[in-house]
Parts: C-alpha cells; structure tokens; sequence
C-alpha cells in the first residue's frame, strides 16, 4: 500500500511517447497492491494503471503475469489488459524499473463482502479458471507445500509467542497435509490467482466487475484456488481473538463456483485438506512478516493469529459439506 | 503521502446517498497531501477527490478553507470545487472524521520546474490573490514571524548537528527580521496559499491547471506569498548540500506574477527579508518534524538544509534585484 519508485513527470512525458495514448492529463500514486508501485494515469485517450515492479516481484515471472492478463482480456474477462506501446510490447522500463499500463478496471473492493459478492465472486473465479484453460504458460507455485517446512523451520518460538501451544499445533498441520499428499490427490490443474482476496476483486454493487493484482498466480490444482477464496473471503474476526468461518458466505462462494465450474469428485473430497493447506501457507508467510518487522514500524504486518483461527477451525473439518458444498 | 483513515464500501455507499453524485464506479486512496487521507472516487456523474481530515487540521479552520476553494472555484480559478450534498452542505462527516468531496483538477506536478512553468505559477499565484480579494474571511497564520522562537528554542544543539555553527546563522535569521519588523512594514494584506509548492499545483504540459492543498491558506502580506514561492520553485540542489538559486527561474516567477499584478514599491524592497523569513518559516518546521521523528522511521522527514541552504543565499540579498525582480 505505498508508492515506492517516484516518477518525474518529465520521465512519464518521454515514456508515453513509446506509446499510442497521448499526453497525460493527471498522475497520482495510488494505495493498491503491497509489492509494486501503482499510479492512476490519465490520457487523452482514458483511464488507465501504470505499474512499476519492485524487487519482490522477480523480473523472470514478469513476461508470464503479463501474458496470462493478455489471455483474460482476449477472452473478455474483466482484468487489467496490458497496453502495448506501439512496438507491439507492453512490458517496458521507466525510472530503472519494468513497467507495465493496464487499462482501467471500474469497480470497489468490498470490505466486509456479502453473501452475494461471495457467490458472485466463486463465479468470477470458476469463469476466470475456465477462460485460463487454454493458457499454455506455466509457473510453479512458489509457495505451495515444499516452501511450507523453509518458511516454518525456526519460527516456533515465534508462534508459541503469539498463542501458547501454537506451535505444536503447526507442526501437526505440516504433518497432516504431508500425509495427505495433496500434491498426489491427482486433482484437475490449471492457473490459479492464488490470492483473490477482497482487496484483489472490484464490484460494483453486488456484482462482480474484475480481479486484479496477478502476481501470486501459478499452475497449481484449480481447487486449491477456491480453498484460498473460502479462506479470505467466508471467515469473520468474531471479536476476542474468535475467527469464525460464515457457513452461508462459504456455501454461497462454492455455490458460485460450481454454478460454473462444477467441482469433480476428488476435488470436493480434497477441499478440507486444501483449505487447511491455504490457511497455513498465508499463516506462514504472515508469520515470516510478522517476525521481521521491527517493533514501531509504521506498515503493520497482519496478524497471523487470523490464519491461526482459521487453521483451528479446518482441522475440525471432515468433509466438503463442513464449508456448504 | 499515506491513507490514514479506511473507509469501507459500505460506509461509502451510504456517505453517496446524501449527494446527487450516483454510485460509486472506483475508490482507491491516492498519495497526495501530507496531512489528511485522500481517495479518487469516481461515479456516475464523474470524477472526484475525497478528503478525510486527519487530526493535524484544526476543525474549525474547516469552514474557512471549504469557503475559500468555493469562492475560488466560483471565480472560475481552476482549484477543487467542493461539492454540496443534496442540504447544500459540503463538509459531512466519514467513518468518524470531516469529509469533503471536491471536483477532479486535472494536471501534472513537475518534480523540476522549468522557467516556462516558473513564469505560469508566478501569474497562477498572482490570479489567485486578484480572485481571493473580495474574499471576507480572515485566518491568523500560525506558522508566522510570532511562531518562530517557539519552535525554535531547544533546538539549537540539533541544528548545530546538522551542520556546525548553524545554530548562531538561526539567531543572526531570527533578529534580522525581527529587527526589520515585516508585520510593521504596511505591505498590501490579503488571503495567500502560503504553500504552493510544486506538488500542490499541476500543469499540462507548461501551461497552469490549478493549484490544491490551501491547508495553511491564511490572511497575511500578498507579496509573503511570492517570497515563499521564490523559496519552493526557484532553487535547485547543487549536489554536495550546496542549494543554487536559479536567476532565470526567480526572474520568470517574479514577472508571471507582476503580469497580473505588479509589485508595489514598498513589496519590492520587502522582498529580500520577506524571502529569508519564508525560508526561516520552512527550515524550522522542518527542524521540528527532524528532531521528533525516530530514527528509522519509515516516512523519512524533509531535510532541514535544504532551506539552511536557502538561509545562507537570502542573507547576501540585499534588493529584489537579486532575485531577478
């Protein structure tokens, strides 16, 4: 949520030049996406977002996150369509960065979504796993279930710091899901947004209008998407450290999906393990944040206990109908 | 440069229903203003900024500076025109905090001005101060020559820090002007930005489109105004902490400004120590924001040499000639 590369505007003024948009009528950074620096751009020709990748983004995946919104937008799903410059490519340099414009995507992200938008957004979701079909790119997940162990090795004091027993608990959860071998499930793969948080989805009202911010995206089971969605989207902070999982947005959000894109079988089996598996990857990246970020920092990390409530909530989980499936 | 205060989609959507504006179609805080939370919103009926106070704006300066952009904006000068709600009240009350809605200002802010902008902001400033003078309401400046000893006492040892022997150059500043007695000086009185700096006013291409951000807008010497201008747009860092006036720049301000409203001979003769207090005005709130922000912090304050730098050029100036005037 921050602009960290600034741009003269004599550096925008030559950058458009590269391209078929005209001058710019304003320039604003804006609070959207955590890792890169995003700025609403205006042209003669319309609204659109300029993004300039910082370091955490890694500039090999850059050409795949670009390709993979080209391929949406082909297929009209509603995401920010890189514009190219009038050599034909859209991934270019401005103040020592890559930079990329997408067009301009309508819509608000929902703070406390609705049964509705849940519904509405595992549409969204199934319709973009069905138009990435035949996307013929792929990027592993880098932070599927063979990060987990790296990312947790050392940090258990760290988790019996936040929650007494907390640690012990984790470790039951690797154990679990190894055991599960979800990678082995032999579920239907594809691309998945890995991280269609609210704050990654626009609606205008109760619909759904696009997602944005693809660069956790990967080919991974289609199913574990959904998992992650069911994480961010259907549990409530039910006050006193409580996370309570909203039986009717979850059963609305898979409704959704499967109004689409029904689930197989395996894969309605798999959505507990998978759901767990979720909630421990953003536990454990949450975590590795919250551990090295200095006290007093004016950026808060989010607070992992939120994943740890939600973990809490999946162990006791058997089967898919435990979400309203 | 940050969103401080969050609002939800929901709290907007009922905040829209006492306007004639529509419903939102976007929402996303933008980095501009240092002091308060500010969104581009957009609905039906267009583009838009939201402003939320934050706790540095005084409440009841409020009232004045909507009135002031009103009377601006009914002058045709290109600023943010605040916009009523349907009971003909512009400044509500959002997720707990003032909020005001104003018209889009299109335009760019440059990073280095160049003489041909230096010249429109000089006439953009004086056009504003033709426009506010029929303007009623009065606002003390707080940050004037009464100020100053307050913010600087204590701070001594951390200006000689910043560079030895500082700390006498500020004492020699301090009674300069108290000696010169600006206040005394009967110059012509009027309703000044008293912070029109680069980032607070926007171009497209050279051409003036407005200025924003009139939160130390306040009653006090017209010519004041320019002094502080000549401080923000005429200076350029030489490398090495050595601060160049630019001649040509200043010369351009000056005149832009005299071709709307030439000086009167008493303003010209001001000049030098009405630009050494502007100078002094800046250094010292700087030095303040240096010496109470923690090492480390992420919102890095803005260097007080910077106008230490300044200082040192305006005590060798003895006429306006020496700024080009």
């Amino acid at each position: 949520m921050a602009v960290y590369t600034q741009v003269s505007d004599e550096a925008l003024a030559a950058f458009l030049t590269e391209y078929d948009l005209g001058a710019a009528l304003s320039f604003k950074g804006i609070a959207e996406g955590v890792e890169n620096s995003n700025y609403y751009l205006e042209t003669e020709k319309g609204r659109f977002i300029l993004t300039l990748f910082e370091k955490r983004v890694s500039a090999e995946d850059l050409p795949y996150f670009v390709a993979l919104k080209q391929h949406l937008a082909a297929r009209g799903y509603p995401c920010p369509s890189p514009i190219a410059a009038r050599d034909g490519k859209a991934l270019r340099t401005l103040e020592g960065r890559p930079a990329l414009i997408v067009s301009f995507v309508d819509g608000l992200s929902p703070r406390r979504p609705n049964v509705t938008q849940c519904r509405e957004l595992g549409a969204g979701l199934a319709r973009m796993h069905l138009a990435l079909a035949d996307f013929a790119m792929e990027r592993a997940n880098s932070l599927g279930p063979a990060a987990w162990p790296r990312l947790w090795t050392g940090r258990e004091a760290d988790a019996d710091a936040l929650q007494p027993g907390l640690a012990e608990a984790i470790a039951g959860d690797l154990a679990a899901i190894a055991a599960a071998k979800p990678a082995a499930l032999n579920l239907p793969r594809g691309t998945i947004h890995a991280d269609l948080f609210p704050d990654n989805a626009f609606f205008l009202g109760d619909t759904f209008s696009g997602a944005i911010d693809f660069y956790f995206a990967c080919t991974d089971a289609l199913a574990y998407d959904l998992a992650i969605c069911l994480n961010a989207w259907a549990f409530e902070d039910g006050g006193r450290d409580s996370i309570d999982y909203n039986f009717s947005k979850g059963a609305a959000l898979i409704a959704g999906y499967e109004s689409v894109r029904p689930l197989e079988a395996a894969e309605r089996e798999a959505l507990p393990v998978l759901a767990r598996g979720a909630a421990l990857r953003f536990f454990l990246t949450r975590l590795v944040d919250w551990s090295s970020t200095p006290e007093g920092a004016l950026v808060k990390p989010k607070n992992p206990l939120e994943y740890a409530g939600r973990l809490a909530f999946h162990r006791k989980v058997e089967t898919a109908e435990g979400y309203g499936a």
